[in-house]
């Protein structure tokens, strides 16, 4: 199996990815999306766009990087979002404390500073690079800091999810959505985590790319309509008691393993789109979160691991994230963030409300009576202290006992409550889908000896290599023209006429280029616009002889079953 | 015509754009883009590739948003980017200092702070919030800071502009290219500027969407290989003389308005560009930087201006950047930012060299006398002093006159020799192209008297709307049926049944919508898969019935040849 080192170098040498800044000797944990590498990264966005929006019907918004503070404070992120790091006290190299302990015990990242200091002093860790001790352990906080506008009044975060701008716009989207729910919201964009020492190539990067989806649900309903149609599918699940089951979404939501219909069907739908980018159906399963392992906000979580190199690799989680966001946001900014759920009928409720007597209240303030009785009846039983009121009226604050007010019980028809939804999210790392297509799709080709990169057609950067047999005699224009015409119709092709045919394929292959076309002499002798090509295929090896108009058709034609 | 708050009230309640953070009261500069307000933008992007990548055959990358100071100080942003700025020194709030001096004198924007603040006791200037004295005035400089890592000893930057994650490439690209020139890389992303007090709406923002094009060319061949295609198009320039003339992009390089056929070729590109995402012919004009207003790093710079509500805007500045970014990267970074120009024919030239006289070393140095060579011949004329030269041979330095080594003159065959390219950038503000193709598109049907958005049908977000004549007797079933076979081809389409039929179209008229379909009780009566439906067009009103199969091909149809 290839290693990360194999996938790494093969990306850096034909412009996948590059790690950013490597003129100025790079920085960690940052890379660069090259021209192979935008490409297949915004052909799994399209894949992501087709399930979400396309099949599901759900909207997409776009919201800002930088965000003021007051978002992140009710996000929880500002208090939460932290690892606990440590200085070596000679070199002054920065750790995770978390990761120091590692092997020393079983789940060192649910540690308390003091706990961590102590795991140092039981077995002798010292810093890694130089031997030297290791300083006092404190909580970093993972979000990247700047201030809004000149001076420093104005603290600004960059994002660390892209969910909280679509949770503040919660009253725009809802109102968008002519205030019903399901509403289904997905945004996607760079996320940032600034990481105390990143090691780990792709997976663990400072700034990076998501694609999240937001779905807002009535908190009574977690059905979904579409699940009949995933019902009988199945799916790899790790439940928290931590044994590995394959079961049908079915069974899962009836067996209580995935708790309802909504969640279970968001769980599948993730195993849907990592296939249809190209990730091994074998190596794909679903781990449920531990209790203390789940991040502050979320209800139950369901992570998507994909095998890699690296091991089982997390590159998605589907979170319910219950009302949390929603209430926090509501409680810190004093707005509405509700569905106003309409019952099937009018309801008639009962409430307690507050009477003013009027009679009592008459002879005893006169003119005054009538603000009074009004400022009474806008408190509500729970304002009752010590047996009385207190009202403030025309700048007189006055104490009133129940000879001037009645608690009554009050029947009410009413056509719906305010509820706040329920959030499922799926969340998406897109880096990380990106690196387990290219790892998934690392091959070897015994027989040429040389890499191939089986990626799906539609996940392919190039679709079609278009060579001249000799770069001269007219072949070379005729091969540039298709190129042309190729990419003027939206299909990624690539002009090349350096080294023999089977240095061409192979870099071609090199790269997961599906298909190659070659212009030879056969071409020109039979005569201008009647002229056939070969078309090669990537994985068979196989080549066909069509005319130039055939084998354009011929290409859109496979584009189109692939997408 | 429509003003700004027209267009920024329909963005707000259509859901195209919101203002960010709006439940936290906001923040000056910031937009998200909405449900609409994301496919249109996207849209707009796509016409931007389809040109770039698809007709001109560039490269797109996607680098990091976070920058180490490195690239900025080599960049020259940490010097240059900055605006004078003032607080008020009772109320507190910051102005652009030039903004307060504007309508005082004539080219604000060029005053140093001494000038400004003598404007302001001049002129009796005062805060315009509370009328309090206005402070001294300082340099700002507009990135955004931060610090990548725990402490604070490495600092980084948002970037003010996607250009420079090109230019940090270089060599990866160069290489990625084969070593060839032109090379033409694309990146679209975030751009940031830390705005002292912006106001103007989607103008002028604090985090805005950029779609920047950087051409590396020979610096000795501004010619262009499709330049005959555009020779005889027109556009309309204001050349620094400040007289605006109509010409052909031919005569524009021939009369030495503008200096190159590259930089001619793209401008009219922009100009194509513009016109093909919505932007009206006769409001587009191509202004010539004056030389006190060009950016730091610019040789020559043609603005595109749209005539907008807001008086005549920049939309995109064309640049000649010249060798300023790449020559500062390699001084700063000590890497090599060149490309190596391969002579037609191998060129003889002529060196001076340093040459050791060994039968002078020899009887001297006795066996150190080779390496004594050795580190004579190291050297270059320009390392000699007072007629001597240092060299260090074994940790001893020693002065050696002219007894020791002699200047000859060398004869040599080169291949080519290495040169810096020139690059081109047209850079678009994208939010600003977004607001444009709005304001040229927003028009008042007085017959109806409502809005109608006249959007292109490929800048349409919805292209489709789908309705049942009534939302019973299986009509809506039908639509609802039409419409998300529509999206899952990718074909924007929405379902509404709410209201009449004149109240929908006159929703999707506002949106833009280009076509709506309506199923009726014809349809049903002609039975399953024979039914027809009408498609009615935006512009012209006109109704015509087809089979629904047919309604979806001659959709399609439309769409292609908007493309």
């Amino acid at each position: 199996m290839a290693d990360a080192s194999d996938i790494l170098t093969l990306c850096r040498r034909r412009g996948f990815i590059w790690p950013s800044f490597e003129i100025y000797g790079g920085v960690a944990g940052m890379f660069d999306y090259g021209p192979l590498g935008c490409v297949l990264r915004n052909n799994i966005v399209e894949k992501w766009r087709a399930l979400y929006k396309g099949r599901e019907g759900f909207v997409e918004i776009d919201s800002e990087t930088v965000s003021p503070r007051e978002v992140f404070k009710a996000s929880g992120h500002v208090d939460e979002f932290s690892d606990f790091m440590t200085f070596c006290t000679k070199c002054e190299s920065p750790f995770r404390a978390d990761h120091l302990v590692k092997g020393f015990c079983e789940n060192p990242d649910i540690l308390s500073a003091k706990e961590l200091e102590s795991k140092f002093e039981e077995h002798g860790i010292k810093c890694p690079e130089c031997g030297g001790d290791l300083g006092k352990v404190e909580e970093f906080n993972l979000m990247f800091k700047t201030y809004i506008g000149p001076g420093s009044n104005r603290i600004g975060y960059l994002r660390p999810e892209t969910a909280q701008g679509i949770f503040v716009n919660y009253p725009n989207l809802y109102r968008y959505n002519r205030e019903k729910l399901p509403l289904g919201v997905i945004q996607t964009g760079r996320g940032y985590r600034n990481e105390i020492a990143p090691r780990q190539g792709m997976i663990r990067m400072r700034e990076f790319n998501m694609m999240e989806v937001e779905l807002f649900v009535d908190p009574e309903d977690k059905s979904w309509s579409r699940f009949g149609e995933v019902r009988d599918c199945e799916f790899t699940l790790i439940p928290q008691d931590g044994r590995q089951i394959t079961v049908t979404v079915g069974e899962a939501v009836s067996r209580n393993i995935i708790v309802n219909e909504v969640l279970a069907y968001f769980v599948y739908a993730t195993k849907q789109l990592l296939m249809s980018i190209g990730v091994k159906e074998d190596k794909i399963r679903f781990r449920q979160h531990l209790k203390d392992e789940m991040a502050h906000y979320a209800a139950d979580c369901w992570d998507a691991e994909v095998e890699l190199s690296y091991g089982w690799t997390e590159v998605t989680g589907v979170a319910d994230r219950g009302c949390w966001d929603l209430s926090r946001h509501a409680k810190f900014s004093g707005q509405e963030m509700t569905h106003f759920k309409r019952f099937d009928e009018p309801r008639e409720i009962e409430e307690e409300r507050i009477k003013a007597k009027h009679k009592a209240l008459g002879p005893r303030f006169k003119n005054r009576a009538k603000d009074i009785a009004a400022a009474i009846e806008a408190l509500d039983p729970s304002d009752i202290r010590d047996d009385g009121i207190t009202v403030t009226v025309g700048g007189e604050t006055m104490h009133l006992t129940d000879e001037f007010f009645e608690v009554v019980l009050v029947k009410e028809k009413v056509s719906g409550a305010r509820v706040i939804p329920h959030v499922i999210e799926p969340s998406y790392g897109l880096d990380r889908l990106f690196y387990s297509v290219l790892e998934h799709a690392y091959d070897h080709d015994d027989e040429e000896d040389y890499t191939v990169l089986r990626l799906r057609p539609s996940m392919a950067p190039v679709k079609v290599g278009v060579f001249p047999l000799m770069e001269k005699d007219g072949l070379d224009s005729i091969a540039f023209r298709i190129s042309e015409e190729l990419r003027m119709s939206g299909i990624e092709a690539v002009y090349d006429g350096a080294g023999t045919i089977g240095k061409r394929y192979a870099r071609m292959d090199e790269i997961g280029t599906p298909w190659c076309i070659t212009v030879d002499y056969e071409t020109i002798e039979e005569g201008k616009d009647k002229g056939t090509v070969t078309l090669r295929y990537r994985d068979t090896k196989e080549q066909v002889r069509l005319s130039i108009e055939d084998v354009e058709n011929r290409i859109r034609d496979m584009l189109r079953e692939d997408a």
